[in-house]
């Protein structure tokens, strides 16, 4: 299938590459990019169900089908994954071909710039689903970028009061404007917050988000008895963890990573009923040419969220 | 109620407490002891049910009942838990008076030494099903003392084929007499033993009962997509966890500390129907006068399991 790729947002794991941090996965050149949406431009010669201009958008795993993860069901955690944009050639591009099995469908009713949002739209969306966020519940995420918000109006939508806990001022101003209660883990005693939004119980459900040491300490911390931790982030090295806190009071930790595609295609029915806040989470849009620029605002600019590369195609 | 004590376990926590490294906790002089047996020996003004003669063992909680812990149904892990033994006088006595709601029957049946080995048992039962083991998964038990024995007959009795990682020689040797299979994580590659044993895809459940931190990396190292590490042991420093593992396997970490009534019953039940081998559990049974030679034989003692302490009642 070739798609002509309309929007491609710019992830904190674009961000790690433009760095040179994942060089072992990412040889230079390589094109980047696995949040996108696009139009197909033209159908395989042995797919069906796709015509040209269908708007769409790409869930960029490659699994092997015969490994322990994919013949358990599993196969978004695939021993051999091929992630697409990272392993395999990505979306910032203007064509791009992409296998079939890879594509879904986006409803007229939503722009392709807001398509854009589906990616990581369905990782929140799992990441609740992992936590088994239920009604009522008093949920703390620890870290407020796209991700954090993103899991934070999800796990809201789901019914819970949600509180974010996030060191920039700027980020936390956009989670206040979305509605969400916020708090300052560095000016602020995060713990005695929680202890008294919770009345000493602590809360039910905390997501690490942040990707820090401390995240995750003030995250096992947060939790009363029961308590599940949903690790969303990537820990490069090992953390040092309060495992007798996990065996006081009997918490679970849950790992979740990626997406299924029932997450993908709540995801875009999420994006489609307004839940989502496309419009305050994308802070910034910039043609394909200034790639680089992009990158560049993302690292630097104070009060950025999502950015998006217009890669040109129009539904 | 009064109890006439018949046996008391020495546990492991009874060891700390001897080192004085839980003084915190219990100041001497104090009696310890929560692993036991006996028989009532009188009944208290208001209590129905119990009959003086009665064989009984302990349940050693005692809850508050209004935190947050007790009102959502985990008073096993209550805020403000008096742990009997620990925080309250023990058993190793030969007259005990405790709360008749501590009380658990012990059928005719079940010997008053065999008795003395249903709490430990009842850990067991309680970690196990934190676990959710199912029949046919492959388990693997990261420490072969009394605890990890325990887990590793009540996760064989639930259908479960299941491997013993012990560093002590004796202990693997008794393993090996009840039947299981045994690995030494120091003289042999225990990620090898998983991976072939396992044909790649590593376990879905794992123990952890060590209490060391080799014990955490080699359980987390060990688990397939989607494994459950059940966290048994105390590590009283936080440690090292790789956390990229949880992410990138989607793992589950459950803490399990102590027991509820259901776990105490079915441990009853599985000492009642010869599930749990006592007779290999048991090394030595000290007379009372001679505790401080029990406590010292299971510091030094080569191949000693569980010690019971004869406080002299019988049935």
């Amino acid at each position: 299938m070739r798609i002509d790729v309309a929007y491609t947002g710019v992830c904190g794991t674009d961000l790690h590459i433009f760095h040179g941090h994942m060089d072992n996965r990412v040889a230079a050149p390589q094109v980047i990019g696995h949040e996108m949406s696009g139009v197909v431009a033209a159908v395989g010669p042995e797919v069906s169900g796709w015509a040209a201009g269908d708007p769409v958008t790409v869930m960029p795993l490659d699994w092997c089908g015969d490994c322990p993860a994919c013949t358990t069901g599993h196969s978004h955690i695939c021993h051999r994954l091929s992630f697409i944009g990272i392993d395999a050639p990505g979306s910032m591009r203007q064509s791009w071909v992409v296998d079939a099995r890879t594509l879904v469908a986006v409803p007229e009713a939503v722009s392709l710039r807001d398509a854009a949002l589906v990616e990581p739209t369905a990782v929140a969306v799992h990441d609740v689903r992992r936590a088994e966020v239920a009604a009522g519940e008093r949920v703390l995420v620890v870290g407020g970028g796209p991700v954090g918000l993103l899991i934070a109006v999800v796990a809201r939508h789901a019914g819970a009061e949600v509180l974010v806990a996030e060191v920039d001022r700027g980020r936390r101003e956009l989670a206040q404007r979305l509605g969400l209660r916020v708090v300052d883990p560095v000016g602020e005693d995060l713990a005695a917050v929680v202890e008294s939004w919770t009345e000493g119980a602590g809360v039910p459900v905390a997501f690490e988000v942040s990707g820090a040491q401390a995240g995750v300490e003030s995250a096992v911390a947060a939790l009363g008895v029961r308590g599940r931790l949903c690790l969303v982030a990537i820990h490069p090295t090992p953390r040092e963890v309060n495992l007798h806190r996990f065996f006081w009071r009997e918490l679970t930790l849950v790992g979740a990573r990626l997406y299924e595609r029932p997450d993908f295609e709540r995801a875009v029915a999420l994006i489609a009923d307004g839940t989502i806040p496309t419009a305050d989470l994308v802070t910034r849009v910039e043609p394909l040419a200034r790639a680089q620029e992009a990158f560049e605002a993302l690292e630097n600019g104070a009060g950025e969220m999502k950015i998006l590369i217009d890669c040109g195609a129009r539904g």
